[in-house]
């Protein structure tokens, strides 16, 4: 609810349009809605500029069909993260343009393809294993409307990989890296760019890897200082701010 | 080193301006300087379209002025962040217009004013004790040619003081949002605006805040999808990020 | 065992209806029963204002049940934590009126409804995935006697689902907030309400959120001065303190 | 700003006493005040049913000074936490009936002595050097206006010293339980009595209490359900709870 | 091979009995075996009063069958600790009254009873579910000829059900004391007894008790002088010590 | 107070020789004196053999002379742990021959020497920056009327150092062993004897030995089964479980 | 790429055997083969002198087989680590002489058995337990063509173990030793030759083992000075440098 | 004591030059020497091919001085690490030829230059601040008797500095790499050369480095196959672990 509505409803008070408690209750209430097991918030699209995303775990598949038919209404666009293969199944009834992702385990709908970004978003994983991660940023930012560029499994212990790509690094106005086990590939390729890098820590590794653990403590104190990090193997949140950087 | 000098130096070689050990050398070296202590990476500039900033911590103030005083030779603008009053003192001896920030202890130079933002950064803080660090970042945007606007001590036990701010927030380009204790300040900003927050944890607290950890994990785990971390009490970081989300 | 009784059983002895070895046997003994598996302590009741709570986990049905049996022999509500349904059913069969809760895994008797708070208790969960600890304070503080609002998926990324519920947090003698991921509500809602906040970190996350220490340290770290902790996904504990501070 | 208010902004309105941009502004901003390094909260009475409570670490004295100025035009009692004895000079300035209490660096006023609470609250610790915490949390809960019972140095390593002290915990309408090295003793006392237990945790002890998370664990992990837990050292907080809970 | 044996050697060697190259071998291995997959250290019973334990995970049931039989030859009793139920018949092929026990999964062979202990090991744990762990203490105690007092469920939080037992335990040589959740008991079970106090957490209790950590940090910080640790679940350890310490 | 005390006291109260309410009072009360600051456990030197040990930390000299001087009048001699030599001087005012022992910070008090132990406690340590925390542990049992024998200096690189005197080892009734870094001497120390070992990590050690966590955890671990272990640097609780495992 | 074949390349395009483009695109790209999922660094043979090896966690068998033939076109041994039986089945088609290590995971293929190690690699065990951690290392080291010697089960509790196989690790020019537990088998080792000791923790143990990190901090804190150590249960790492060590 | 002295000794028994008291006291002792404050080792010479190093935290001037007297007797070389100056000056009454490094506060004494390591080592560092650390194993190799490179201030987000260096870093025997912060170099500078790197993690950094251990984790966990590490901050440690592999 913005300013122009809010005195648009004093004005309709003032009018005797509404009456005293009406215009009481309205102000009390932003636009939600109440599913019983959960609150749909159709107010993020005018606070945010996207749609709530669903974030599957812990939710039933009629749950999630059930919030997500909700958005539809309300937005071109949908996206379910960490979801199961039976939540497909059901989301699918209601949207049989849906799109399972296997590897992230992300549900899409994608009806509006409006470009929203000014440039390009490069993702980037160490190795081979950080692909899943990757591939939930990737998915991320498509369905908020962004060019991608992927650059896969381009880790430090042979840099002449990444090396070999720094045109299309540096060509890109945001980076997205997923590194697992030391995490140092954001320290290498915030080196090599002049735009932000994203930083994802993966799970990937074994001992002293501690899911994750050793990445993200390598990315946080990254000497490059255009990096910044979100939580480990959460490619969601760095596709989303990556594209929200990459809005134009 | 760009494609085009690349391929100058090639045809300059094959035209005999520049013979084979003269060309293997050149190919071989970026532009970097030796100063025995320190190698001054002038080539950053082009690399990142920033200049090296100087981290202040462990190295003596003859070190720090006369790292600063290369880099003035290449640049207008100069950052000295983490230094004591001393390194001042002697930064000063080479640049009259050196400026010192008691709070954050970083040294500025700024001789070129250019504005290279396309918005506006907020910088926002949870507490006054978070202050410092906020500053740090502030400084580094303006060093690097931005509008700031400073919004302190609006911590979420009084939730109404960041929500009266909302239309200062939700006009800015990008967010930087400084606190420690739980660090759940970024989280409620979050969801008030559409742009990324760059999330800065603080070593403010005592007992179980474990010296910024508790804020840290805070924000890594924070349920707004639009933010991003940085080191502990890293506002340079922070404020760098921010700069280059800003970027026109 | 008070102080009356304790001159009692001394008159008693005095007056020759005790023999002295009897007398020093009741002076060394306070009312426990021992099972061989397990010491029930009737004298519960009279300590503390409410029976021992079963804490299922680890325990055989056939232990559950013959606690329980053991129990309502002299209370007559039953509260059982943490157990399988395995164990419902072998304590439906020695009492008929026991509801299985699926959700916490909690089984309940509720024989005497007498309210015994003076007020209301506000329940609140920042995500749906919180519900489940949620409900286990909900059950334990019914079965003890008091009236419960529920006020469930209200996190603070969307911040005006929270405050557009002021009202009803502000009624409340107590509020218990259960939260996953970064912990943040309580802080807000501690902010809000002028009464204690019972916070209960939920293992709700991924990452970095480390099975709770995230929200665990939020909560330890809240602003807020009104909040006090309890272990990560401890319901029945928040329910219990929170049933305290209710008695009328 | 309660509903009544609210109504009567909404009549001055529509009567024409107000005009449009001032009732949306009046709308907008919740009553405090800025004064340049911290906004003074001094709606918290309304909504917490006590003012600010200043938290002295990484204040000036001047500011503490200042800020408890404003605060006392609004409220007859005053704290302040952490300070040191050059912030109690300069407020005993604007305060001459401020009181210094070494041990915990806090600083209060007490104007107004009504009893606010329907108990009493006891006080326990398990050593000695629990004290100064177990102070904090005496002088929070007198400024509140509370009735206390001191019982110091009563660890669990000497059974008997609080069993025979039984009478005073079970008369108590909430105990705060002040504890370093294992913190047990909040599991003993909350066995021992049928009110809530606040357990602070102390810094107290060597090698693997490691400042006081040994105790925090302990209390976390505690056996008696009528125990929550603050943060290490928190007294102040422990004091506050307490203080709500005894509320008449 | 102790000093008069060496001297037996040496002699051996000066008469001629043995000549250089076997002298020299024979002074540079003491007595094991090597079964391919273990090496059997008969030489244990020698210098530690009591033959080599086997640990039964991560060894298949012929391994330990294997190194049972050859223990079998040199010494009358065996324990095998942490074994499947295969193992046990195994086991039980090459020793007809081996007996198996579930709870702790341990394998014993007792075919010498005769008492080595000069007194009796308590053994108490604080809840039900501490039982497995501490049954694996006693049955190492038995096997190693010492008598057992059990007390189980006498955990801190009904107070009364250990005091009640204060005479058993100072009747003791030795205490062992299992405790999960806070581990507090050791604490006031030290207090009581003027005797060795062998603190074993368990991995009982959830949240932040994080498997045994904190009942281990509880028991490492006792305030109670006479407490020593085990590791977290290493009941054999503590019957083990308990067994030397209470050796006549 | 015994079972025949209780009688007495039952019989007294029969025969008129004591009214009820002081019957009433002494059954209440264990027999400890208050002196504003602690309560001292008179009681002890029943309950456990040995009387009270004075914590020096955080106590004020005159603190630790004034519970000195009661502990004296009720036994010969006295301990006093981590005290500055402010407190010394304190002590020797009411105790000519306390002695202070710079190294550990302990005071002692010796008038009886009578000898309480059976055998000798061995003494070890890893290193020589070890000793501190080694000599606390034998002024503990030096105190306690035990035999000691030290052996310093004999870490495990040099494995010859400790096996040269296997013989002094294997004559002990209990052996102490006090070491930093990965603290591995205790587990071949505990393979060389039939004895328990009392572990106490030390806070030597630097990077990764995180104060002692590196040699408590390596104790906690140790292969050999008749290791128990005490807190990092905790020499006096490492001398106090020696001198009751010595106890004849 | 080295400095005499970029002379080559420089002339060659000198002397019109290459046009420009060519040659900067040749100066731009390092030997590496995309297949889709992964890049495979053909390169490193010359750059390591050891061929890629093959991380099998994470990979289908269809990849690890693809990636396996190409490696094989280009070198005559192959190895891949912690695989499951259903890659070596695929590996198996593509190469007959492929043998899978059980214990390890292992995969490996030996076509060149031309010894390129200088001396011996001792490969070490604390217990049974550390044997297929061991083996992973001794398998790396056959394929990069080194003489073994194990050493199996001689931790320290039975120091005479290890002490009479002295000459065999005297006579090595490294020696690899896996040890979980406490992890000091590397610190006598490391005192008893003259060579570098790589320790590999492993995750062998149990509760505050925490899955080798008690290992890993013993040998992190080794005072032995020749001990180098490698990540938990990281058998290859360890087998990798050893031979690189011995490498004559 | 080798297997040929072994002989000897029994020899001269055999044939009557020592009588068997001597030949067993011989056989039980190994050389060192008894300072009472310390056993110096002069067997290590003959094991481990360098004499013993003095750890000189802790230790007293005078404690130091004696030590490296003793060990200058045997020896022509001396190496003593983490010494005050103060040592210093005490060392250079008994060796005039002391130097004193106050970088790393080592002091050495060379009086024998052989060469004893068949190439050289190269040592790197991240950035300025690791200097120190690097400076200690710098001094370790030489007083070993290295060839050393240095390369200091090459950090992974300036590339091109480290890579620029390749040909040095591909001729050395060996690298040790020193780095602080996410301690990523180590993983670059692995992948370019194929001997062994020696990963020294430094305490530089800030927030969430904590002190070295996000360095440390990073190389642990590095994906480059030829990297061991050592502790935080240990430079010797890496120096000598070097000159072993280095030696000819």
């Amino acid at each position: 609810m913005d300013q122009e509505s809010l005195k648009n409803l004093l004005l309709s008070f003032k009018e005797g349009k509404a009456n005293l408690d009406e215009t009481v209750e309205r102000l009390r209430h932003l636009p939600f809605e109440d599913l019983g097991y959960a609150r749909v918030d159709h107010h993020r699209m005018l606070r945010q500029g996207f749609p709530e995303v669903i974030f599957g775990r812990g939710k039933t598949p009629e749950q999630i069909a059930g919030i997500a038919a909700r958005l539809l209404e309300h937005a071109p666009n949908l996206l379910v993260t960490r979801s199961e293969r039976a939540a497909f199944e059901h989301v699918r009834l209601i949207a049989e343009d849906a799109v399972y992702h296997e590897a992230s385990g992300a549900i899409s709908v994608i009806r509006d393809r409006t470009e929203m970004g000014g440039g390009t978003i490069a993702i980037v994983t160490a190795g081979t294993s950080d692909i899943p991660v990757a591939e939930e940023a990737a998915i991320t930012a498509e369905v908020m409307g962004n060019r991608i560029e992927r650059l896969y499994d381009v880790g430090v212990a042979g840099i002449h990989r990444v090396l070999s790509q720094r045109e299309l690094l540096q060509s890109a106005r945001v980076v997205v890296c997923a590194a697992g086990m030391e995490g140092a590939l954001p320290s290498v390729v915030g080196g090599l760019v002049g735009v932000p890098v994203i930083a994802v820590p993966t799970s990937i590794g074994y001992g002293a890897s501690f899911g994750g653990i050793a990445a993200l403590l390598g990315m946080l104190n990254s000497c490059a200082a255009n990096v910044a990090v979100v939580n480990i193997d959460n490619g969601f949140g760095a596709g989303f701010v990556a594209s929200l950087i990459n809005r134009a």
